[in-house]
């Protein structure tokens, strides 16, 4: 062991273990909170309370694991997969509670990262709690890391997944694309869906297959906020994506007219500044100057979509921590462009279709140098296809920690 | 066990285990014959002679191990991968050299569908040889796809391999691709090359890429012949592909001037026939009724590739087996287009471009239900990279069996 390892007994790593998978249950329903999950073990060791955070305003993870485990807990564990906060909001302090409980001993994975609720492990110690953070800190992590993202960026966690066949396509050259993925991949889908906290596809996407969006075949999933990014609001009250079955955002340019959208929830942001790799030239030559300033409409030759940043920073000030970024590929390469993907999951089919829309448009990349280069973290099999993850790669390895196979309610026994 | 599942013993299987990974050892010496391996045990069941098939118009297999087991194999078993030949070739057939040398029992995978060659089953059984077939076939017949696929098909086996991006980029949008994939993906196509009995480019790619195309850094490999499909004749003798350093042939149209190409290989191949999917049609409307026989000219603003067909089985008159096609996009397209992609390998960087050619181009696939569909056989990591394996798929599954990992020279101990 090295010196800096947590020192844990595996009877604690393997709660931890445990208390990951409990929080994971609840990934999509606490934003703006994080998923946590807590085990207490009595003073033999033993299982005797579980909990996990389930919805924002709910009991806290410790809090439900202290109600099971009762007078059990006195002198024992709580093994909890965040730092227990230090705050009183809409619920009481976690690390009071564990102190009014007894508890002998604190086990966490994760420090608290939020200015509000870190204190915690102090206010443990200061009371005469045993405390080790650090145990299983990976795998906490990686069930934590839209949350955690969202703290340290100040913006949502973004996971871009598309759909394609081994050779790129995302549709045939007639523009049909039911079905290119398998019926387990497409479940796959409505488990990110549900596992998100909004669901974004750009207008072309939009008017191509009028996707609706919500999540089925999940049984209690929260529905995500649905969001079109539709800068000259197209999108008419038809579309499937406006029914009841879940919120929806409409994100239109500052000069959009929306007159025919009543009632529809709409944003106006900015358009997307040009960059030096996207002149607003026409085949004529140069375009006559236009004003490039935020909100102004693009030439019509070069139409821009809306700053990716404006949108994330609406959608984080709405409690959003993750965004499951549905496409298509002129969408999916303004947030390549922006620097706004934080991990791909690339659903291939094993087919071939020599044309049609490929998955990933325009990103401002014009030489191999400049590509945007991952690592893959995970690659399954989804019935015929193959879902292959990856994350940014950083100097030193991935700029996010790898998701590791993480048990899901319905893996757990 | 089934009634029809052959009768062997363990010894016998792992036996034969060890004859398949012999034979792969030759992969891509042999054209135009099989590879072949076989493993001698003597009456106790100890192996006392090992051989494998190394090159046409060397011994045998079952020569090279009877000569190892010498007096030893008086009474004991021959296992080999492929059904002994029972014709006098460059070599006498094995069906009787095993007679002679006494063997009492032979285990064969395969059973040889040659023409030439079969038979040797009933020689052996005729003189009183117990024969066992069938036996671990599947492994038998991936690491012999290509000579199996070529005798029922009378043409060699295709396999394309790319090299593109997670988002199916093969090159950047200003051309550049060195190196999209890694040096362990690059090591494993010398691999590919080296089992190939040729490898096939076209035009374009030999224009952007000036290749090379010889194995490089695998000692003892057979140099596969380089093939250039250039029906317009526009290689020069300064390519790189014209150098001593492997055989090279240049496919070009019936009509091509190859003046410049003294002392250069040339065969003259027929264009392909224009599709349906394919009108020779200018912007301006249809184009003037050109003669669309082999060997005509095609129209400047649509041009054509070869025939496909025509080439493979000029290949296949000249001994080739297995074909390593290499691409671009547009002779991929046209190979997929004429059903002539036996095996698909992609590696896939973990990177992601959003502009830049597309692996496969044209293939005359225009509407989803079109898809050329494959079976996954096999996921490799190599390096940061994925290797990803396919076969189109049959009605019932795979078109051509699987390929398992078959331990390879380096690989064995």
């Amino acid at each position: 062991m090295r010196q800096e390892d947590p020192v844990a007994t595996t009877t604690e790593i393997d709660a931890m273990r445990r208390a990951v998978a409990l929080s994971a249950r609840a990934l999509g329903a606490t934003a703006p909170n994080p998923v946590v999950g807590c085990v207490i073990l009595d003073t033999a060791g033993a299982v005797v309370g579980e909990g996990w955070h389930r919805k924002a305003g709910g009991p806290h993870a410790e809090v439900h694991a202290l109600r099971a485990a009762g007078e059990a807990a006195r002198g024992g564990t709580a093994v909890v997969t965040l730092e227990p906060c230090n705050h009183t909001g809409r619920t009481g302090p976690c690390a009071q509670a564990l102190i009014e409980a007894g508890v002998a001993r604190v086990v966490h994975a994760v420090s608290d990262p939020s200015a509000a609720a870190s204190g915690g492990a102090a206010t443990l110690r200061a009371a005469g709690v045993d405390v080790e953070g650090g145990v299983l800190a990976a795998e906490a992590e990686a069930v934590n890391v839209a949350w955690l993202t969202s703290v340290r960026q100040g913006r949502p966690f973004v996971r871009w997944k598309y759909a394609a066949t081994l050779d790129g396509r995302i549709a045939a050259a007639d523009g049909t694309s039911r079905w290119i993925t398998s019926p387990q991949s497409r479940a796959d889908v409505h488990r990110l869906r549900a596992e998100a906290d909004a669901v974004v596809v750009g207008s072309g996407t939009l008017l191509a297959d009028d996707p609706h969006l919500a999540v089925r075949g999940i049984e209690g999933a929260v529905q995500p906020l649905r969001v079109v990014v539709d800068s000259r609001a197209r999108i008419t009250t038809k579309a499937r994506v406006l029914d009841g079955a879940a919120p929806t955002l409409v994100a239109v340019s500052k000069d959009a007219d929306t007159a025919h959208l009543p009632g529809v929830d709409v944003v106006r942001l900015p358009y997307a500044a040009a960059g030096p790799t996207e002149p607003l030239t026409t085949a004529a030559g140069p375009a006559e100057p236009t004003t490039t300033a935020a909100g102004s409409a693009p030439a019509a030759t070069a139409p821009r979509g809306l700053d990716v940043p404006a949108l994330l920073a609406e959608l984080h000030a709405r409690g959003v921590r993750s965004v499951l970024l549905e496409g298509g590929p002129t969408l999916a390469g303004a947030f390549v462009k922006a620097g706004a993907v934080d991990a791909v999951l690339g659903y291939l089919a094993p087919a071939l279709l020599g044309a049609g829309p490929t998955a990933l448009g325009d990103a401002g990349i014009s030489t191999i140098a400049q590509a945007l280069r991952l690592d893959v973290t995970d690659i399954a099999r989804l019935g015929p296809d193959l879902r292959i993850t990856a994350v940014p790669a950083g100097p030193d390895g991935p700029a996010v920690p790898a998701s590791p196979a993480v048990p899901t309610a319905a893996q757990e026994k």
